[in-house]
């Protein structure tokens, strides 16, 4: 029943109505008009055509009690985009529709150092079930995060540190070709950070940062509600900003980078030595039964009452504040979104951040500023790959 | 003979006319036709009416040696903009002509913390004596730039630290009836970015960074060619960005912000110390000679080749250089311009700042960074607050 799409927008002014339909639609069609500032019979005409060209659909006056309503314009029902989210230790890969409500999503259990053969073969089989399962033979777009550095305009990943055989993969032109349809690629917090905007609580600001602490710890920065990546793409790279410190060595060769003392890896390092050294009964047991330690042990154990636990993920807190308090000060941002895997361990890690980040921050940057945890998890990653390929998909192929 | 000027552009395309001829003018209506993608008879009509509302004028067909040549179009003569840039030791005042060039400009001795009266009333006098020598009966914009933060929708300074009897004080308003015009005001630093981006180093770039190192240490943050401010209006306040250090208290109640090391006032300061405490003969010498030692006596020891002066300039270059390397990290600019008063000492400083910055961020963020001193010096912040001003002036009354 689900025909496959190959429509796209033809003009600037189609692209804008694809847009509010995804983010505010359905739309009877004198809402569509004021919100785009043209005429009744402008819509009429340019959703006529992209209805033609299967992007949306007039579902006919809603019922009424009375007078006469406007014609309810939507987003066609059958559009589909898939989004893939990859972590360092794992993936999500999800199916939505065209406002972006995700339909089906699973998790994969992969680590990144696998290469990007295995990886995206995994995501793949994934996707190509969750798709059968709904009966689209071919989505509208794929969007795809990775956990490293990425050439947007070339659709590569580059020089990530953490993931040998991604330096220079062409990971949006396999993904394209695989499932036969348009693919964006950019970093897992990028996507991350625009699925907040989309639909988490980021959703009214313009303004805003999403640190991610994960494995790694990274930060996506929307100015004017719009992704800002820098000249070379790699703004909101915090996890190697200078903190104070021992001097400890990073895997990037510098030393005290924010990463050397807090995010997944440095608590997992930081608990096995607790462990390790008895100073932590609790982490030792963890350790004898896993076979090693994870950051979600360090969550574990403060939930135990460890205390050595509670101290690391404090201290974990401190250096995330600093670093965020510096980017307050600068930046000056309407809002902060927490989120990533280490972000589930929870209030305790959230209150330190916030703490330490208050405290260091002028009065004027911070008296209006909420700094909490992203609420959408795994689907944000989901979510903000999907939208980043829907405005590829959206936008019009030449300028009008 | 010149006369006053009271119009304003009446529409978006005048305002991006206006714009156009300001940056790029005298240009030829066909040029403007084809910057504007608008039709020849459509700029005729605007520059018209910009001609009759005295902000354009037509200088008739270049000279030709045959074939017939467009009608030049340039901004009004007549037109001249006042920049007012009030720093913490010296105001420079100056003022330009519709393309922003400086026509007049003057410095002012005074301090900040004479209070907003004196220190207005005094610029205001040299102002009105410019205009006078230039025969100018009312400028058509006054721009201002004050060392410290700003409401700059509501025109006030707010509770600057360095600022006795600023706070909430309506400047721009107070400006803006003393001579007769529309006003603006922003704080200094964003000011003097906003001259870089019309007339310095950073003309044609469109994401960069201006570091303001004077007797406080400051950042103009400017995306897509635009400034951005922050949700609060300060965006760009590093100078109590947490450094490493050894725990020393800052003016604003913090301990180890960059302005307790680095900066104008902390140089003066531990030049000061190492005078009193025998550690550099010149610094004494010229401590006895002037009762009082500034940031420029550090400069003036280092050229007589003081050690202790040197190696104060050295780690003032460090502290910067280490934040500047954390907003490489999030920012991922393409030009880092260093300007202020300090930034006169040289490039010893400079040099400080780009060792620390390059080595501290990572290869993909500085492969093509230039970090390079300003060259517009005082000029910097006359024709930066004279564009703030044009572009209010240029903006249309009603949005069309």
């Amino acid at each position: 029943m689900l025909h496959s799409l190959s429509g796209r927008a033809e003009s600037a002014m189609q692209a804008r109505l694809l847009t509010v339909l995804r983010d505010q639609g359905p739309l009877p069609r004198t809402a569509l008009a004021d919100r785009l500032q043209v005429s009744r019979t402008t819509i009429a005409a340019e959703v006529g055509r992209l209805s033609e060209i299967g992007l949306t659909q007039e579902t006919g006056p809603a019922q009424s009690r009375g007078g006469r309503r406007s014609t309810m314009v939507a987003l066609a029902d059958d559009i589909r985009f898939v989004g893939i989210a990859i972590g360092a230790t794992g993936t999500t890969v999800g199916v939505t529709d065209g406002r972006l409500d995700v339909l089906r999503t699973e998790k994969v259990d992969c680590r990144i150092d696998m290469g990007p053969d295995l990886v995206l073969r995994a995501a793949l089989d994934h996707v190509r079930r969750l798709l059968d399962e709904l009966g689209v033979e071919r989505p509208m777009g794929v969007g795809v995060g990775v956990p490293g550095p990425v050439d947007f305009g070339r659709g590569v990943s580059v020089a990530p540190p953490l993931m040998p055989g991604w330096d220079g993969y062409p990971v949006r032109d396999t993904v394209s070709r695989e499932l036969g349809c348009p693919a964006v690629l950019d970093n897992d917090v990028n996507v991350m950070a625009v699925g907040e905007l989309h639909a988490g609580v980021a959703r009214h600001a313009r303004d805003f940062l999403f640190v991610k602490i994960g494995t790694g710890i990274g930060c996506g920065v929307v100015v004017d509600g719009e992704l800002y990546r820098g000249v070379n793409g790699c703004a909101g790279d915090i996890g190697h900003i200078q903190v104070r410190g021992d001097g400890r060595r990073c895997v990037c060769g510098n030393t005290d980078c924010l990463e050397a003392y807090a995010g997944g890896a440095a608590l997992a390092r930081d608990a096995t030595e607790a462990a390790e050294r008895g100073r932590s009964a609790v982490l030792a047991d963890l350790l004898a039964e896993h076979g090693l330690l994870r950051a979600c042990d360090v969550g574990t154990a403060v939930a135990r009452g460890d205390l050595a636990a509670a101290t690391l993920l404090r201290e974990s807190g401190q250096r995330v504040g600093e670093v965020v308090a510096g980017l307050v000060s600068f930046f000056n941002p309407g809002l902060i979104v927490i989120g990533g895997r280490v972000s589930g361990l929870g209030h305790a890690l959230l209150a330190e951040i916030r703490g330490t980040a208050y405290q260091r921050s002028l009065p004027l940057a911070t008296g209006n500023l909420p700094i909490v945890l992203s609420e959408l998890v795994d689907a944000g990653g989901v979510i903000g790959a999907s939208r980043l390929v829907s405005a590829e998909v959206f936008a019009p192929a030449v300028a009008t």
